[in-house]
C-alpha cells in the first residue's frame, strides 16, 4: 500500500513484536558483493594476518545533510559533543529517543564547514530527516538507501563506492597505492591519499580489529580505484584477500561492535507517535525483524542505552540542548545499565546443536556459518540459572578464536569469566522465512570482555570499541 | 594474455593437473541468483513436501546450433540416439573423446527440424564449437555462456529466462498460472503452457526428484513471468519457496545426476592436441579446478565414461558413426566400468570434523554447508582398506535426509550397504583459493542407490538418473 504510515500498519497487531517477529523480509543481508572471493575462512585469516579489502559500497544507507545550520542540527539530533568535531575528523554519531534508548548509529563525516555524510543502518538517517522535517532547521538532506538485498541481475547505482583495507599488510597497500608514505592519521581522522592518479579521502578505521584506512569517491570511480587497490597487492607480494558477504558481518565479532540494536521507537508519546506516523510503512523500523530466544510483548525490553553499548563518553554534556539529554541525566550511572560484553560460546553445546541436523526428528536452531542470525535485531536470552541476566545481540563464528562468539548487554554484577547459559532459538513458530522449524537449545556461553580480540584490545586501547 | 591458447598455457605446467589443482578461479558458483531467499535449509526442505522455483536463468551456458545440417552434425558429436527426436522433446546431450570419456553433458531442445539449442556447463558448448570449426557441416552455432560469477552490481544480461517449479504441490501452481490443466506430458517431453499472457515452451522435468515443469523465453519477459509464477502461489495458497545459490547445487545430490565431471580432453594426440590449440586460455577447461583427496599426474584417471554415468542406455549404436563410437564398443560391458553411486556420509565422522574447527591447531578441511565442493571437478578418493576403489566427485547436505551426501563412481564389485572410507581434504597445500589449510579425514561412507532420495527413486524409474 503506497504511503501508508507505520502507525497505519502496526494497527492490524497486537503489539509491535507481533509485527517484528513475523517479518518475512528474510534474512539482513551484506548485499550485490560475491558471497566468498576465496573462502571465508580464509577471508578471516586474513584481517588477522595479512591483510582484506572489505566493499562497503552496498550495504550502509547515506545521508548527507549541509545547510547553515547544518552543525547546530545535528548536535540536537545526536548524542555527541560536537566540541572537537574538526574538518579532519569522523565520529560515532548516536542518536537517542526522548527517553535515552539508542535510535541507532552512523559514521559521520564533516566534508565541510556547512555539509557532513553519514553512513549506517537506516534508522539513524529516518530519524535525522524526521527532525530536520518537523523543525525549522536550514538543511538539507539528500538519502541514497543501501543496495538491494537480492539485486537478480538488475544494475545497481550508489552515490559513492566505499572501500577498507585492513590488517598487518595493509599499510604496504597504502604506501604503493599512495606513491610514498601515507601521513599518520589519528584513529578516526580524515586526510588525503593517492590512488593512483586520484585523490581521495581516507579515514584511520579498524574494523577488524587491526589499523588500516577507509577510502571513499564517487561510485563512477570504483572500478579504478580497485584495480589499482589489487595491483598494488600483487606488486608488494601482499596476499589481499577480497571479503565477500559470508565473512564481512563477522569482523565485527573480533572488534566489539553492535551494529543492529532495536531501534527504541515504537513507544513513546508525543514526538514519538508523530515519528511513527510520519514513518512509511515500507521503512527498516516497519519491515525489519526480531528474532531469537527472548519473547516480550513490551518491545522496549529489546532496547538498549548508549551507557549499555559502551557510547557513554561520547556524549556533549555541556551542549544547551540534545534530544534525550534529560533522559540520559537520569540513566547515567543508573544502576540498573547493563553492559556489553562478549559471550564465548561452549564448544560442545555448539556441536550438540549441529549434531541435531544430523538426526531425526526436529532439529536444534541451525547454527550458520559463519554467521547465524536470522533477524534485523536478534535478542537471545541470557540465563543465570533461571533469571535472565541479558541478551546477546549479534551472533557468528570466528575461524580466528576457533569460537562461536556473540555480543550484547548483561546485568552489571555478571562478571567476566562468569559461565551463563543462552537460549538459542525461538519458543513458537514464527512467519519468518529466515528460520526453518526447529527447538531450542541451552548453551552455556563464558563472558568474555569486548573487544574479544587480544589484537583488538590492544591496537584501539582509544577507540569507541573499547571504552565503556 | 588475450589469444592465447589453452596448449600455449599448458606448457607452464608439468602436467595439466597442476594446472588445475592450483586453480585461483575459486568457488564454482550459482551466479547472480540471491544466497536465499528464506533459508536454505527451508528451500530444501519445500521442494520435497510443498514447491519451490530454481531460477536457472544464469548458471548455464547455451548454445544455439541450427542450419540444414543441425541433425546430422549433433548426431556425430554426441553419443545420443537421435532416431526419436521429435520436435517436442528433449535429450540429455552427451558427448565423448575418441577415446570415450565423458566431455560433459547438456540438455538439448529441439526448437525446429533445422534448430537445436543446448544448456549446460562450458566443455560441451566448446567442444560442439570446435567440431564445428573444423568440420564441413552447414551449421551456425551462436553461444551465449553462463552469467559471470560475481557480477559485483552490474548488470546481467541473456539470451533467456529459465525457470523451473517442482514439487507436490506445483501442479496447483501451473494449472493457475495456465488458467486450466496442464497438458499430461511425459518426461523431458516439451509443450506450450499459458504464463498469464504469454505462450511458452514447457519441459516436463524433475531435478529434485519431484515432478516439475521448466519453463523458458526471452530474458526481456522474466520479470513478467516471475510475477505471474508468484501472484500463482499466493493465490492458490501453495508455499513455494524460491531457492537462492546456497541450497539449489544440493538438490542435484538427492536425484543423483553428476554436473561436474571432468572434461576427457586433456590427453590425446590427433583431434583432442588439435582442440587443446583451439581451446582458449580463459575456457572452462582452462581456468576450471580440480580439488580433492585423490591426486594424480596422470589426469586421464579423473576422467568417467558414459556407462560409469549412467548413460549407457542413451547410445545410438544404430547410427553410422559418432565421435568415440570404437571405443565405447569396445567399452560397453568392460569389466574395468564402475557405477555411479551415493556415498552416504557417517555422521560421527562429519561431526568429527566439524568440531575441529573449534579446536586449536589445523583443521580438517572444513565442511561448509549446505556445499562443500571447492572445486569446479572434485575427486575425492573412495578406499577399501588401503586399496582405492572408487572417487566422490560432487558433495553436499540434504536438510530432507539430515545427511551429507555425494555421488560419485566405484569399481563394479562394490556393493550397495559397503561401508567405505572417504578419504576428505587434499594431502598437500595448493594455490587454490577455494580452500583454507587443512589436515585430512577419514570419513565413514555407506554405499546408498542413486538417487538416493526415496521420492525420486519412485517418481523417475524411466528417467536416465536411474538407469545404469
Amino acid at each position: 500500500m503506497a504511503g501508508e504510515s507505520f502507525s497505519e500498519l502496526l494497527k492490524g497487531y497486537a503489539n509491535p513484536v507481533e509485527l517484528l517477529r513475523n517479518s518475512k523480509s528474510g534474512i539482513y543481508v551484506y548485499p550485490v558483493v560475491a558471497p566468498e572471493f576465496s573462502n571465508w575462512r580464509s577471508e578471516q585469516e586474513a584481517w588477522r594476518h595479512t591483510a582484506v579489502l572489505f566493499d562497503q559500497t552496498h550495504h550502509m544507507d547515506e545521508l548527507i545533510v549541509e545547510g547553515p545550520d547544518a552543525e547546530a542540527f545535528l548536535a540536537y539530533v545526536g548524542i555527541n559533543a560536537f566540541g572537537n568535531f574538526d574538518l579532519n575528523r569522523a565520529k560515532h554519531f548516536v542518536p537517542v529517543t526522548p527517553a535515552g534508548d539508542v535510535i541507532g548509529d552512523m559514521i559521520i563525516f564533516r566534508e565541510r564547514e556547512d555539509k557532513f555524510v553519514l553512513v549506517g543502518r537506516q534508522p539513524t538517517a529516518n530519524w535525522t530527516k524526521f527532525q530536520a522535517a518537523i523543525g525549522k532547521w536550514k538543511v538539507r538532506l539528500t538519502h541514497d538507501p543501501r543496495s538491494d538485498s537480492r539485486p537478480d541481475g538488475e544494475r545497481i547505482l550508489r552515490q559513492h563506492y566505499r572501500f577498507q583495507i585492513q590488517g598487518p599488510d595493509a599499510n604496504k597497500i597504502f604506501e604503493k597505492i599512495n606513491g610514498g608514505p601515507v601521513p599518520d592519521v589519528p584513529f578516526f581522522h580524515v586526510d588525503w591519499i593517492n590512488v593512483g592518479s586520484k585523490k581521495v579521502q581516507a579515514l584511520r578505521h579498524g574494523m577488524a580489529g587491526a589499523p588500516g584506512l577507509e577510502i571513499w569517491g564517487p561510485y563512477s570511480d570504483k572500478a579504478y580505484i580497485l584495480s589499482v587497490i589489487l595491483e598494488a597487492a600483487k606488486d608488494t607480494g601482499v596476499d589481499l584477500r577480497r571479503v565477500g558477504a559470508r565473512a564481512y558481518s563477522t569482523n565485527t565479532l573480533e572488534s566489539g561492535w553492535i551494529p543492529s540494536p532495536l531501534p527504541g521507537i515504537y513507544t513513546g508519546d508525543g514526538m514519538m507517535e508523530e515519528y511513527r506516523d510520519w514513518l512509511g510503512a515500507d521503512a527498516y523500523e516497519a519491515v525489519g525483524s526480531i528474532g531469537g530466544s527472548f519473547v516480550t510483548d513490551d518491545i522496549s525490553k529489546y532496547y538498549v542505552n548508549p551507557f549499555e553499548l559502551g557510547y557513554g563518553f561520547y556524549i556533549g554534556w555541556k551542549k544547551d540542548d540534545f534530544i534525550g539529554k534529560d533522559a540520559l541525566t537520569k540513566l547515567k550511572g543508573a544502576p540498573t545499565n547493563r553492559k556489553k560484553v562478549t559471550f564465548e560460546w561452549n564448544r560442545e553445546d555448539v556441536m550438540k546443536v549441529i549434531a541435531s541436523g544430523f538426526e531425526e526428528g526436529l532439529p536444534y536452531k541451525w547454527i550458520d556459518f559463519p554467521q547465524p542470525n536470522y533477524a534485523s535485531s536478534s535478542a537471545d536470552m541470557i540465563l543465570q540459572g533461571d533469571k535472565m541476566v541479558g541478551m546477546s545481540m549479534f551472533n557468528g563464528y570466528s575461524y580466528n578464536e576457533r569460537s562461536m562468539l556473540s555480543l550484547g548487554v548483561v546485568n552489571a554484577d555478571v562478571k567476566i569469566g562468569d559461565v551463563l547459559t543462552l537460549k538459542w532459538g525461538e519458543p513458537d513458530d514464527t512467519q519468518k522465512t529466515s528460520t526453518e522449524k526447529h527447538r531450542q537449545a541451552d548453551i552455556r556461553v563464558r563472558i568474555a570482555p569486548t573487544p574479544y580480540a587480544k589484537e583488538a584490545r590492544e591496537n584501539y586501547a582509544d577507540s569507541w570499541r573499547t571504552k565503556s
